[in-house]
């Protein structure tokens, strides 16, 4: 454990992704020093009462300088200003990566802005929870999940080192790593994260609006369902903005798709058709055991909410 | 914990439900012998094995023989015929109740089959998991949660006794009761519980079709949101299909409103109105609160799904 993957790493926003990448480092004890940059005068004073950096900045360009390892964690449509801001004071030979949800973009981003002479490598790890803000973080938040990175086409020594240091990196994080095509992972996140938001977005909105039902009547009675999506609708407004604009045509796309099932799944309803509801409910319970044998789920029903109930 | 509240309980249909309400109510010691009649050969041998039961019989009459309460613990559209069964093996002044999702089905059917001489009040637990079967029940499944009863508009002393009886069981099991008209129950339940397992279900479907996403990858990066709705996809399929036909009405008008704002979402996502988005986003945040605060929730981060890893 006192082989340090980077002597310096820099984090760029220090939210529940950001603060828990550097909880998880630490309690490895794979980073040497580690500097912080927000733009919230909030976040830099939790992070300094939290004490897990070593610099607190609200200047992104000064955490950056002087860093191996630069971790831009900041909503999808601020990194491309970001990476700008830092671009001209980054040591020859860093690594850049982000953790953000579109890869697309930031892949552009990366080529707009960064110099040639550092690694820009755009990541995404497939973990989180509601809450968001660097009290939110905890050391094991990436164990066992995926994380995706998805390099540049470039095939050249340097890169691909850079690349297997990125992935020991997140390995030593707890998590798995897969290497994709950006706009392979936009598509397979639009399916697996965006559209499911979206979806739990729309449905608690549209509960919230009735006349006939009212919101307490709503609230009362949702344990029925109806929490779950609570749950996920209660993610950051403005990374899950961000994700809709900058992942616009894959999000479009996978919503079509999930419109057109809807429709017929509603005229089967309207006309009785309970052979074919009752063919896509059971088809839908092998995917649930797919993703509980993949160790993505725990199989406890209910996710243990009643073990804290006398 | 002696004075027993009745001293006979049928139970027909012994799964998750079923077999909940017999461990509730034996841990409580509230009845006294329990009858239990099922279809399913396979769950008859399982309570006997469980060993929670007195009487275990096919016969849904002989089990309701004698009884002072007896609950209907089978999916909604086999509720009349049961009642037909069991209606003329009734003893007078019997308490005749249900545990289905949707009650205007169930209110008429024990209207269509029920002897005067018995008290039938629909009754609805709001309360689940996943599971399904005997073994999939446990005895603190009820506690916090919401049972709504659906009586019928009669006022005579000795219905309003037994409505009285009925509340008090299902409060003795750790309930909160409350009383609604069954229509109102059956728009209330169309927004918390039927249609997030319509869209829960959809999704599920829509994500196992791609072509260009396969089902492997979908399973593998389900930890973004995804593996959410695949735990609700996985419930009873039985049980949902019969929800959706026997509350057609209410569940269609409400999917009409979601289609509608879904659609309004979709616009704001491809003409790049982030505003529209990011008021919604935040909006859904207080909903989510206030479940937490109604403790239908436990305001934990991914319910603790880290806490079983290294």
């Amino acid at each position: 454990m006192s082989e340090r993957l980077f002597a310096r790493m820099a984090v760029i926003g220090c939210g529940l992704i950001g603060s828990s990448v550097i909880r998880a480092a630490r309690a490895k004890d794979i980073v040497g020093e580690v500097a912080v940059a927000d733009v919230s005068p909030a976040v830099l004073d939790r992070v300094r009462a939290l004490g897990f950096a070593d610099t607190v900045t609200a200047d992104a360009a000064e955490a950056a300088r002087h860093a191996d390892l630069v971790v831009l964690a900041a909503p999808p449509l601020a990194i491309g200003q970001i990476a700008a801001e830092v671009a001209r004071k980054l040591k020859p030979g860093a690594i850049v990566t982000d953790v953000g949800s579109v890869k697309t973009v930031v892949a552009e981003a990366f080529a707009a802005s960064l110099p040639s002479g550092v690694f820009a490598i755009p990541g995404h790890p497939i973990a989180g929870t509601e809450e968001s803000g660097p009290d939110a973080g905890y050391a094991t938040l990436f164990a066992h999940r995926w994380t995706i990175l998805t390099p540049q086409p470039r095939q050249d020594e340097p890169y691909r080192a850079a690349v297997a240091r990125l992935t020991a990196f997140w390995e030593a994080l707890g998590a798995n790593v897969e290497l994709m095509d950006e706009r392979h992972h936009d598509l397979v996140l639009a399916v697996t994260s965006h559209l499911p938001h979206l979806i739990a977005y729309n449905i608690v909105g549209t509960a919230a609006d009735l006349e006939e039902v009212t919101r307490g009547e709503v609230i009362k009675y949702s344990a029925g369902g109806f929490r779950d999506f609570t749950r996920i609708a209660a993610s950051d407004p403005i990374m899950w903005r961000d994700v809709f604009l900058a992942n616009k045509d894959a999000v479009l796309e996978i919503l079509g798709r999930f419109t057109e099932d809807l429709q017929a799944l509603s005229r089967a309803i309207r006309w009785g058709e309970g052979d074919k509801l009752h063919e896509l409910f059971t088809r839908t319970r092998e995917i649930r055991r797919g993703v509980i044998e993949a160790g993505q789920e725990t199989p406890e029903p209910d996710f243990g909410r009643h073990h804290d109930e006398g």
